[in-house]
């Protein structure tokens, strides 16, 4: 249980070493700049000089930290996960869900999440962009795993469940409900899909049964 | 209890009756042929008389059917749908929901499954195609239907449980595995996810403090 508990200070703490870097004014200036250009130009046209101009910067301070592109919107894609997703530690898994789910929707609503989302769908499945994406997943579970360890920790789990699969239900019926319904997810639902996920929609006197 | 059943049943007998039809050689030929076109050229190259030919049949006796392309295509689409998500009604939640699943996978892998999730990736979410995909909602949400209203029925559902979020929870997941790891989800998994739906994944004891 120590180690648990340690480990996942290790990872919030690694999280928070890359957001002090991210606190210099240049870095968050030049990141905010990039995810501006990706949302608006996509990935393919993105130009690390036009980067440059909407920070403010000379274009050798962008190429400094990050020799190329990908190197660029690696970093850029990363201070949205850093900032949002890793979720505070509320005390128990259904308030740690919420928060994840919240995270995810004010990514998804926000104008520069909008433009993004439209960007990964026209560059495809198959495209750089994707492959950068994907790369980022293992930091991204990182905080995944911040809150199935503190829901193991604490006992919440019930013995034999896979504890991966509460976040990964929440976020693929999130990110669906984006991709079919072109809509967001209101806190009342988001509210009842963790519920569902936590105490499962059978009738209490069935449950014996399964 | 009576009237949700004989609604259940106008439903799977509507879908039947679009079976019979379909049942018909020329046909089914038509549809399936429909279904390899799109998959390999897409929908905006999409030609009739490529799918006429393909089918070994004249191309007046496609437009005598389907005077449009995006007839043709909603109907070859339908097929797929009233061939295979329709579950049968196995006499349990936890029986339908993993037909259901089942069903959703076996799309996903099959040949033709494959390439048309390509084509609806590359053809993006405000093409055409996409729009004839969102029209068919309705009629595909008449097979969910039929597992939620037969579940009710047999008293399966805690109070108060949004009945179609089994069922969305669970096609969410799937859809989003294979647009995340360009896998489909193993039986055991497929397993494990409805009964995180049906049981929750809360420790027993933690039940009452939610």
């Amino acid at each position: 249980m120590q180690a648990t508990t340690a480990k996942r200070t290790a990872k919030r703490g690694s999280a928070k070493k890359r957001a002090l870097v991210r606190g210099e004014p240049v870095v968050r200036g030049i990141l905010a700049a990039a995810l501006e250009e990706l949302a608006s130009a996509g990935y393919r046209a993105l130009r690390i000089e036009d980067v440059a101009t909407r920070a403010g910067v000379n274009k050798t301070t962008v190429y400094r930290r990050w020799p190329t592109k990908e190197d660029l919107v690696r970093a850029a894609l990363l201070s949205v996960t850093d900032e949002k997703i890793i979720p505070p530690d509320t005390g128990s898994l259904r308030g740690d869900l919420l928060a994840f789910g919240r995270a995810i929707i004010e990514i998804q609503t926000s104008p520069v999440g909008q433009s993004l989302f439209h960007v990964f769908l026209a560059e495809g499945p198959d495209s750089e962009l994707m492959a950068i994406a994907r790369s980022l997943r293992a930091v991204q579970e990182a905080g995944v795993r911040a809150i199935v360890e503190g829901a193991v920790a604490r006992g919440e789990l019930a013995p034999g469940a896979d504890p991966m699969l509460p976040c990964e239900l929440l976020a693929a019926y999130l990110k669906h409900k984006m991709i079919a319904d072109r809509a967001s997810v209101e806190e009342a639902q988001l509210a009842r899909v963790v519920d569902v996920i936590l105490l499962g929609v059978l009738h209490p006197e069935r449950r014996k049964q399964g």
